[in-house]
């Protein structure tokens, strides 16, 4: 039985609160949130404690942590976890400053401890067969791996300001996912972008539309593109070339209901909200971090490496798309 | 807080048990079961009590009573749990004997209890949006209706003895199916079988392969065809043609990856197994049932009626294959 | 060289004679019609003459003639085309009274002519390759064909009246396609069928919606739905269920654009008319009959047994749709 | 009645040869090509006489000059006949140096004679019904193109010498198709690329592997990849991201056949061979290109300035890649 502090009551902490007090191998004990109405309202919900984070980095009685808190406090909170003796589940990214990344994994890496990072589209059902068919050769040496990653509306631009921007925010999700799918690192990164979808993006410093090229040391290729604004729903494929064949993922349907008419065949449309398309992934992210701290693994994937990596990319296309050049990694 | 006692504790009793004891407006008080340890097991796994199937009917904390036990029973322990006032939540079908339903169904008016039957696939969520549609005029009037309904594999000859054959125990689903998609009884049932995939099963007096031909009082046909074997998984398919337009649901498939190679585009398999394929339709269902005992709504549907009337096309289309005629019902 | 001369110049008569005039096997030299400008105009625009149907018949420069007239005149002229020696390729049906076929066989066979009908769907690309594939064995033993048959619009009810019926003048092709899949003769047929579409139709005294149900003697079975409105194009789809495994063939789509909005993903409409969905069929056809008459193939199928078989089986259903009983064949 | 003379005789040239004599609105009238059994052979099939390049620009019976001789002759054949004051469909490219292609066009211009370049991608009926849903406004302004286009199998390594390089020779057809569905020109090119499929064509100097991003001025993004092998088939799908929705075409299979096993749902192989694959786009393009002669359209598309361009982007992306740096244009 793992016990769990979770530290943030928002959106994402209480998708894994509820997918902690559903799994029998788990137990939510504390919930950690700086407005305390969420924070009571969630532990109350699944017969948790309301603590502060002190107080769940020094409780006896838990032996995880999950931190679903802002991004500004993922770092410091994950060492905090670390020296306290706790497994962490940590979600992305480990923090939008490289160096800082770098100094918490020497922390982690110095206590031993088990950390994961909140890459859930790993564990999707299909891009996660997907990839084990890749490792298991069914396409043969892997050469073009595609992304396609659309998000069904764009966030406030003052949202944007904040959020490190595109390649930060959304795109990392991509880039750990090229990583995961091409398995060998990227040296090189091309970026393209604009703000077509909404000016004040553009105004705020950020874009909202890009295409990202990469190239690993033995010459195989990544794409990926990304747009804020999907009408047809939350855009979410993956496309990857082999010397003997390709592997595709689909998009997700609401259902498998099709209406003919003299219009043409209309398939229902794409699943739009990411909790639902990502839901059967969150649950599986959780159980494979319980079945890792359960077992004593202490490197469950993806790691604090991952997590480092695709910051690393993310660093790299930003820069790229500001100086329109090339950056290697 | 509507507060279950659980009769039988085998497969689908288990299948009950889990979404009752996750479901927060429901409690799972009582399991009974003629296998001692089977109860126990089950009432363990979920906090539950084991109680007789008597003590379950005279329980006064509990008001409503799943009953998940073999066939030969459900008309009993409706008409029990019936007078003993509580809700009944049963699994299809309510008796292989037409006599009995009506006797049963009798005993429920009188005391005006609220009684479900559990043709789940009314649930599942890609044949509820079809008829969602339907009945929102997508496709204006229903003409035809096809039901494609195979199973991945046949059950031993030994089973099919005392299942009332393939017409009552497996076509049974799919009487219910045509009759929610086209909304208007049947008048007259066709029947071709024969036994194909296993010859035990015709030794056994019963059909593995069987298509069966409907048609309204005011014309309108529905067509059913069921095997008892598909080597490509669990075939479970609609189609709904009207004045207007087509609409259709198509089989679920594993995963949404496909492999691209010189034999062709292989999508994954179709799922294979019924608890997988219909799990969301048996949650949708049970909650549907809660939802009604919770607000006081003593007809939630399908209700006894639905039971009897697909009982009655079974035993016409049993008839119609045994004599090589049509019957009218 | 095969020469031929074309008996009719309406919408099928212009389909074949351009396929002629295009096969540079072939030489188109006569044709003949009823109305002289029709005869005329179609001659001109393949550079050959107009005949009557006497002269054709008489005529020493050519080696096929090719039916394309009223089906009230297909007897007679297959009967004289034969004793004149030519080889013939007749549109379907030989006839819609089943003596005048058997009469007609006697002489085709006497005087060993070569005689091909004009079931255009088994040279379908896509029906073809199914059926090829069954007897390589892909799913073994065939036990359930499923053959979907519905046109885009229903002709006038002054047309059904000397059509012979929905079952003769449409499920013909239908009935064909299901020997043509099964492999096996049917024993038993089923019918079911109203006037849904147009009223006028049932007043003419006949059906515009149908289904058909018919088991072969080692008890195999299959099943045909036909309407003679389909608002979402021509639906033309065959499935075939086997021991091994099932087959089946899609619609065909006018291109393979896709549009993906918030009301779904929108797949082009399926091909409307027939002269475009079996446009190839019409041309492998007739190369077929074209080189089974250069080879001195005195039997390409499908022959005159199968448009008696056919016709037969379209008899049996119209008496069953008019009795409400089963009909032996 | 356009009258043509053909220069090569080689696979391209029988296709168009075999679609202006089926085109009852053309005569082929001379084949010349520098293999004179080639040139006999071809005019044979089709009625025509074998001439030289010379006597075909000089000849006085003929409207229109289709070349489709080795590119190093391309431009040259132009300018002849231009100066001759025949209509030209000249097979891309125009010639694989920008200069002379320059040079070219204002020869073409000067005697305002009728260009047409064969970029026979925009006549495929899928993709020419995406650009006109596009241009129709389907959904909205376009932001983000995308084209996957991938040969069934690599050229000999000794062809690529020769071929300008798989951005000149492969690519060219899909920056046409990015400049046709994006509708505005591109000015920035980034490439990367390697030598995947067979070490022998990086040894030869080229590469067998692609991937380029161009973005126009608005910022509008389109991404290209190719690969010389795709064991799947001939792969060619184009995407377009806009505003309002997204428009896609998918590739097309062999027949509509679908085998079910456990295995999965295997769709008919992708179709492999270009001839086939395009056969419609063929017969469209010339029959484009002869309504426009016919009716003194002057500037059928894709005309003169649309093969400079590809040509141009062509260029721009093998110094991409040659130099690691994008390039402005």
């Amino acid at each position: 039985m793992i016990r769990f502090g979770v530290i943030g009551a928002g959106r994402i902490g209480k998708v894994h609160s509820a997918t902690i007090a559903a799994n029998p191998k788990a137990k939510l004990v504390y919930i950690a949130d700086a407005i305390p109405a969420a924070a009571e309202a969630l532990a109350k919900l699944h017969g948790a404690q309301v603590a502060s984070v002190e107080e769940i980095m020094k409780a006896q009685d838990i032996d995880a942590v999950l931190i679903g808190s802002p991004t500004g406090f993922h770092a410091e909170q994950i060492q905090a976890a670390s020296n306290a003796g706790k497994a962490i589940m940590c979600e992305k990214p480990v923090s939008l400053a490289v160096d800082a990344i770098y100094q918490t994994l020497k922390v982690v890496e110095k206590n031993k401890s088990t950390l994961m990072i909140g890459f859930n589209r790993r564990f999707d059902p299909n891009f996660a067969e997907l990839e084990r068919r890749i490792r298991k050769g069914a396409i043969g040496e892997v050469e073009l791996v595609t992304v396609i990653s659309r998000d069904p509306s764009p966030p406030p631009a003052e949202y944007v300001k904040g959020s490190g921007g595109l390649f930060r925010d959304m795109m990392i999700h991509d880039f750990d996912m090229a990583r995961f799918l091409m398995g060998e690192e990227f040296v090189v990164v091309n970026a393209l972008a604009s703000s077509l979808v909404d000016k004040a993006i553009g105004l705020a410093g950020d874009v909202d539309t890009a295409a990202v090229q990469m190239q690993t040391a033995s010459g195989r290729i990544a794409v990926i593109t990304n747009s804020r604004r999907a009408t047809y729903g939350y855009d979410q494929r993956m496309e990857v070339h082999g010397a003997k064949g390709m592997l595709s993922a689909r998009n997700v349907h609401n259902t498998t209901v099709e209406l003919h008419t003299a219009e043409g065949t209309v398939a229902d449309p794409v699943q739009n909200f990411f909790l639902e398309r990502y839901g059967a992934a969150y649950a599986k992210e959780l159980s494979t971090f319980i079945a890792a701290v359960d077992s004593g693994n202490r490197d469950p994937k993806p790691n604090g490496f991952d997590g480092l990596q695709a910051q690393i990319l993310a660093d790299a296309a930003t820069v790229s798309w500001q100086t329109g050049k090339p950056v290697k990694v």
